[in-house]
C-alpha cells in the first residue's frame, strides 16, 4: 500500500460563527476537526463507527495531546492530515498534522484509542493485523499524551451536572464537550494575555446523564494547569493546559 | 437575476460525533448549519461578515424559528437551501429549507436579521436596494418568529455565569450557544418520549462575559415551554419549544 492510501487529508475553512472572542479557532473546534478526520479516515478503511457497531464494539478515545504553533483565524482554509502510527493489542495511536494554505504546520496532535465491547463496556482486543497495514511513517514531533497527576484532593471542586448537550451518540459525556468544560474553568483575562500551547486530556471512565460532578483546577507549574472532572471523588477525566 | 443566483445550496453530511444520545441531529447542529449557509450565502453576494465590518456594521440575528418534520440521523447527506424573503429598512428575513437525499423537506426555518453599528451598538439602516435584488420567491410554509411572552416573574431562575466557550467573535453570547443552554433546561426523559417540533428564539440584548444570568422555564400550554435568560431580572433572550 502506498503512503497516499494510508494518510487521510481533510480540508476545512474555519467557521467565523464558531471562533472565540479573539477571532481564533478554539481547541474544541480543533477537537471536532480531529474527530471528523479520524471518523472519516477509519470509515473509508473499513474500521469506522458502523463497522465497529456490527462487531458489537465501539472506539473510545483514551488520551489526546494537541500542540498548537499558531491558531488559525477567520475563514482560513486549513488541511488536516491523519494517519495511524502504532497498533497494539488494546490501543492504537493516531496522529494528526494541521497545515495552513502555505503548507506550514499550525498544529500536531497524538491520540490513543481503545475499543470497548458494547455490552460489557470492557476493553475489546483490536484486529492488529488488519489495522497494521495502515501504519504510516510520517513524523509527528510532539510528546505522547501520558499519565496526568491527580490534583482533585488539593483543589476545591465546582459542582456540575451532566446535561442533554453533553451527551454523545453512546449516551456518554462527549469527548469534545469535556475540552469545552475544562477551558471554561479559566478567566477570560488569561485568554487575552496568553495562548494554550499544549492541551492534553485523558478519559478515564464514562460520564453519564444526571451524574453529579465536580470540576477541579490547579496551577501545577508556572504557566501549567492540571484539571480533573470527578464523580464521587474519583476522576473520570483529567487534563493539562500549558500556556505561553 | 435568475433564481439560481438568488438561492444558495449547501451540502452537509451529519457528523456522527455531534449527534445526540438518540443518534439524531440536534437543534444547535441545525443552528450551525443555518449560520454556515447564511454566512456563505451573504459573503458570496457582497454582504458577508467582512463586507459589513468594512462598513463598520455587523449582522445580528434577532429572531429565529425552526420547524422540524424529521430529525436526520447518522452520516446522512442533507442539503440546506437559503434565500432572502423580505428586506426592510432595519430588518431582513432569510428563509431556509433542509432537504434529505430523496429531496424531501426535513425542516424549514425563518430568521430575522438586523445590522448594528460596531461603535454605538445601535441598529444601522440596511441597504434596501442592494439587498432587494436577491429576494427570491420560494415557499417557506412556517409561521414567522414572533414576540415571546415574559415568564421570568412566574418561573424560578437557575443561576448561570457566561463563560469563555459561550462567546462569539464579537465577544457576545453566541447565538447557537443560547439554544444549547435552553435545551439543557429539559430532563433527558422528555427527549426520550418526545421531539421538539418547533423551536423559536428571540435575541433581545447582548450577553457579555462574566454576566450573572438566570435561566427560566415554564410550561405555558400543553407540550409547549417558554424560556428566558435574564440579567438583573431583564430578559436578554427568550425561546419557546413545542413538543410532539
Amino acid at each position: 500500500m502506498n503512503t497516499f492510501e494510508k494518510i487521510g487529508k481533510y480540508d476545512f475553512v474555519t467557521e467565523q460563527y464558531l471562533l472565540d472572542f479573539r477571532g481564533r479557532v478554539t481547541i474544541p473546534m480543533i477537537g471536532n476537526y480531529l474527530m471528523h478526520a479520524a471518523s472519516n479516515h477509519a470509515s473509508k478503511r473499513g474500521f469506522g463507527f458502523s463497522d465497529m457497531t456490527e462487531k458489537n464494539v465501539a472506539w473510545v478515545l483514551s488520551r489526546l495531546a494537541i500542540e498548537i504553533n499558531r491558531y488559525p483565524t477567520m475563514s482560513e482554509p486549513v488541511s488536516l492530515f491523519t494517519w495511524i502510527d502504532e497498533v497494539g493489542r488494546l490501543f492504537t495511536c493516531r496522529c494528526f498534522e494541521l497545515v495552513d494554505s502555505s503548507g506550514a504546520s499550525v498544529a500536531y496532535a497524538r491520540s490513543i484509542w481503545a475499543a470497548i465491547d458494547l455490552q460489557t463496556r470492557r476493553p475489546a482486543p483490536l484486529d492488529v493485523a488488519a489495522l497494521s497495514v495502515y501504519i504510516a511513517d510520517r513524523p509527528c514531533p510532539i510528546e505522547k499524551p501520558g499519565k496526568i497527576a491527580a490534583i482533585e484532593t488539593e483543589a476545591e471542586g465546582v459542582p456540575y451536572q451532566v446535561k442533554y448537550s453533553d451527551l454523545d451518540i453512546n449516551g456518554h459525556f462527549n469527548s469534545v464537550k469535556y475540552m469545552e468544560h475544562f477551558l471554561d474553568l479559566f478567566e477570560l483575562d488569561l485568554f487575552r494575555e496568553k495562548e494554550v500551547k499544549r492541551f492534553e486530556i485523558a478519559y478515564l471512565s464514562e460520564g453519564r446523564y444526571g451524574m453529579a460532578l465536580t470540576q477541579h483546577k490547579k496551577e501545577t507549574a508556572p504557566d501549567k494547569h492540571t484539571m480533573a472532572i470527578c464523580h464521587e471523588g474519583k476522576a473520570i477525566c483529567r487534563a493539562t493546559a500549558e500556556w505561553i
